[in-house]
């Protein structure tokens, strides 16, 4: 591998020692280095091949980390890494106790904020911009996460304080899968009309060479924008009516051309977006052809493209896999079935019924909020709507279900997918909160299945039903049974199941961990052991409570989920609130943010593993 | 008072009877009948008159309740309850067991959906609209309610699937305080620019006259819309860029103008906007001057419009004037203090502060996730932002204090005003879920002031340490002490008070609720009862903890919020988890939405109220 200039880059101000006919060279290098690097470390290869050039040419052009570079969605800000002092370390990224996946201020100075969540850029950077005259503040932002309303609020308030804060779009039509919505049919029309915009960022150019846009930030440049505007051409765009100077469509590959552009943009007073077009994936042939499959590809021969997988022949399935074709089958059976996905279609294998049944599947964008409230609106006229959510990303709709959803008992479905610890992502899609926080939301049932045939039953139970709202929550990765597809059949709801009796302790589980306790319980033989899968958060199955407060032994509850406010909490208010007064155990997540690794360590690190069962059980005879 | 045409309008089909000349007539009575209403029965004044003519002109010329209107922000909607058989109900507004203050489909089958969050109209409009093609769908938006992200993705998905929606655009130009933001600008422009639009209507209006718009809804609508574009004028607007057809401004308050465009429009496939210009306040001459004050102005005198105010003289503040003051006194002190509110800044108080220090106080418009991170991007250079969000609006906020503020830790400080019950807004305004939500969140320092000396306490050492997140909540209303504005000092963090000496109960309180355990502990002084205000919900105090615990007598836990997984379960959480095993009773808000009505009626139904302690006491003695 070549990396002769890279080598000799250790800090962003080596870079900025370099001429500028040397980038397009360590673009090639870095380019490089990402793809050897993820071929044995896997991670998010295509957003961050798609922005090399442009992450050389910001560090290049701006004096980082004195002026700050807000990254949106850190899947992207690989190359970023690479240059800012984390090249040899970054055959540790996304491992446990190595380079954090997303960017984070913790872990450098280059790193101006977390950025796991998408469309937070421009409301953080606006934040920084108006705070701040003493640095410049550029916000990195993809036409997908335009899409998500807090973008769309940051954009909206952009023109309300002075500021120069430099918005670039990262426009390359696909989030991870193809993105959606008016907005970006908008800006692909926006690339067949660049000769104006063109015109106008030299006009402003040349106006500021000779000084006519130096002085005065507050009144002058919206006056002079607007003449030019006037001037030129009539037509207005959606960023130029919202008081943001827009320049571009420009090629976002061409290193040196952005460096010029973003030179003399840097010199600009006021607001402005730059607007570049960008290929995900680009550089490398596989990813080009096939951005969604090479977001995240695993591991892979660079040479061949070919991606390495392990055979998962007889191997259970990916639970997003059994929701994906349950909500299929389900949908072929009842033609109220709708599905809803705020841009995760592949992600939550929502793909199998939209490649089936696409008139009935709706990809609203990185939209959170709206799939819910959208999902109302649909389960208001006799649909029944599967809005599947990551947990974590689902934080973003709690209103919507609250006032939306909950108030009216509408039958929306709330799945789930992510729930509990997901890995190598981290702290900011580890999906802790969302049993604390919907459980105290009256009208919800609030299931979590403990393996593929459960997952099935409560898809089922919930549509069989349609008579209220529903949240079903389930983790990443797979399930435990290989031959998955059982019978649909409806449980009773909030009725649990007794899987081993005894009387010296009662483990209740919630969810896929009840396996963990099941397997312990299996080492024990000699203890009398009781567990119980509860299946519902709520309604509580209070037979079981009941029976098992008279039993007069400790329990421990298991949950993948914050301790504070919990299943486990729910478990010791219903006792309280009658009158039992067994000693409880919770387990679940603590009260700090885990961080990335491996599912097995960080299930250890959390302590709801097998180790923290065992060490609780002991402890309690 | 002149109402015999309304008189014989019991439902909408009544009104389709009158001639088209008879709807200005009926729009005055309507007017002259709210506003009378109102000066007696306190509510929303001026948005419900700045929409009466849309309101008789929707109901004409739409078949309601078969189409359906979804109003967002249900203050508007005082017309369209009064001409769909509420009249005679109307004197119950908002009051105990009365006529709800916003539209609720559990009370009439003419209100399509809640509506008490702004916002959510398209969305919700959305859903229906694409699941059904057997009804009109018509979303009434204002253009406050246009700056929330969440329309934004409504707006942005419009075009997505086909469907006929109809959004209304209401553009006062105010949401409660003036609209801000580059969207809101926008529109005061578009005024100046509608001879355009005007005959892109026509033409459209035209063409579908002789059926050239009738047949293939799918590509042809949008293949002609695209050439009509380009024929009449090669502008665009930010609607007609999202792929929805755009029609207006037209004059919102000439019903018959309204009658005939709303009935072509009607006719009209495809997504659809009508901009309409109206006066919030319109037709009552001293809520079309004050806006903001007559919003809802509490009881008033129809004829003089002189507010019937209440002798507040030497009584205790209002809870967000304390705030407010005390924001200004802090920030004059130390200018890294800013003020962040999503368009709230008379009824969170920040006016306040914006009259003396206009540069640091950021009114963001109807956006609270934007607010939060916002304030986190300040933070991040130096500022000490304080965010002020009613409780329930900060939903739309809990992934960013999450993920924005919480996992780097920043010291933004989130003052949740209308914390707890609201009163007569009833359940979509009712701050019951922060604690429970937010508790579970890393990094937090939650704290409920007792009173207004307490308040100060807490903003003053919030901004004092400036080194983590806080969350500050609070009530609607009064507090209870005249002589409020103490010496600004700080407070240990993490400590309560002990009001009360006593060793045969126990009672922890949070927040304002301490006043009801004092008075009902001074009416048994027979009885050994302690109480502690425990002011921080987290991190909770472990000494007064410990020493109830072994005290061993039983616990009362209050607090102005849901009982599950709130303060109370945070204190049995630690019992346990410290071997402790008292007995715990927790007064919480029970596991329903609590409905609107006086604050004494709604807390004694929640059970938060003194009685429900004295009950409480002598069940457990």
């Amino acid at each position: 591998m070549e990396t002769e200039l890279l080598d000799d880059i250790q800090l962003p101000r080596d870079l900025r020692q370099l001429r500028r006919e040397q980038l397009p060279q360590v673009c090639r290098e870095l380019r490089e280095f990402i793809i050897r690097s993820l071929s044995t470390n896997p991670g998010h290869l295509a957003s961050s091949l798609g922005v090399v050039e442009l992450t050389v040419a910001l560090h290049y052009v701006f004096d980082t980390p004195d002026d700050r570079i807000v990254w949106d969605v850190g899947h992207q800000a690989y190359g970023h890494k690479i240059l800012t002092g984390r090249r040899e370390q970054f055959a540790t990224n996304r491992r446990l106790g190595g380079l954090k996946p997303f960017p984070h201020p913790d872990e450098s100075e280059y790193d101006s904020f977390v950025c796991g969540h998408a469309s937070n850029s421009i409301s953080a950077a606006l934040g920084m911009a108006v705070a701040t005259d003493k640095r410049h503040i550029v916000a990195v932002i993809g036409d997908g996460a335009m899409s998500g309303g807090l973008a769309f609020e940051g954009l909206n308030n952009v023109s309300n304080t002075p500021n120069d804060l430099l918005i670039i779009l990262n426009d390359n039509n696909m989030s991870i899968d193809r993105s959606v919505g008016g907005m970006t049919k908008y800006l692909v029309r926006m690339h067949t009309n660049s000769t104006y915009n063109r015109i106008r960022f030299r006009v402003a150019s040349w106006l500021h060479e000779h000084g006519m846009m130096a002085d005065d930030r507050r009144s002058g440049l919206i006056r002079l924008g607007n003449a030019l505007k006037s001037a030129i051409n009539r037509q207005q765009n959606i960023f130029e009516g919202l008081n943001i100077r827009y320049f571009g469509p420009f090629d976002g590959h061409n290193v040196e051309e952005l460096v010029r552009v973003l030179g003399e943009l840097k010199q600009m007073h006021g607001p402005k977006l730059l607007h570049l077009h960008t290929t995900k994936g680009k550089g490398y042939e596989p990813a080009e052809r096939h951005a969604t499959i090479w977001h995240a590809p695993g591991e892979f021969d660079p040479d061949t493209g070919e991606r390495l997988q392990k055979d998962s022949e007889g191997q259970p399935p990916l639970m997003q896999d059994v929701f994906g074709h349950t909500l299929l089958e389900m949908a072929e059976a009842d033609e109220r079935i709708v599905g809803v996905t705020p841009a995760m279609p592949t992600g939550c294998s929502m793909n199998i019924m939209m490649e089936q049944i696409p008139s009935r599947v709706y990809d609203v964008g990185i939209a959170e909020g709206h799939a819910v409230t959208f999902s109302a609106g649909m389960a208001r006229e006799g649909r029944i709507p599967f809005c599947n959510i990551y947990s974590s990303f689902a934080q973003r709709a709690y209103d919507n279900v609250i006032h939306d959803v909950a108030l009216q008992r509408l039958p929306v479905i709330l799945c789930l997918d992510r729930a509990g610890i997901v890995g190598e992502d981290g702290p900011t899609h580890h999906g802790a909160f969302d049993i604390a926080a919907l459980r105290p939301v009256p009208h919800l049932t609030i299931a979590a299945p403990m393996n593929e045939h459960e997952l099935r039953r409560m898809m089922f139970t919930a549509a069989s039903r349609a008579d209220g709202p529903w949240v079903i929550r389930y983790p990443r990765g797979k399930g435990h049974i290989a031959d998955w597809r059982c019978t649909l059949e409806t449980i009773p709801v909030g009725r649990g199941r007794k899987l081993h009796d005894g009387n010296q302790i009662a483990i209740l589980t919630i969810g896929a961990l009840g396996y963990v306790a099941r397997s312990v319980i299996d080492e024990m033989p000699h203890l009398s052991i009781a567990h119980y899968d509860m299946r519902f958060v709520r309604p509580l199955d209070e037979e079981i409570l009941r029976e098992v407060a008279e039993m007069g032994c400790p329990i421990i509850t298991m949950e993948n989920g914050q301790r504070a406010g919990g299943f486990g909490s729910a478990v010791m208010e219903w006792m309280a609130d009658h009158d039992y007064a067994p000693r409880i155990i919770r387990l679940g997540l603590p009260d700090s943010f885990i961080e990335h690794g491996d599912m097995a360590s960080l299930h250890r690190i959390a302590g709801i593993d097998a180790d923290a069962l065992r060490n609780t059980i002991h402890s309690l005879l």
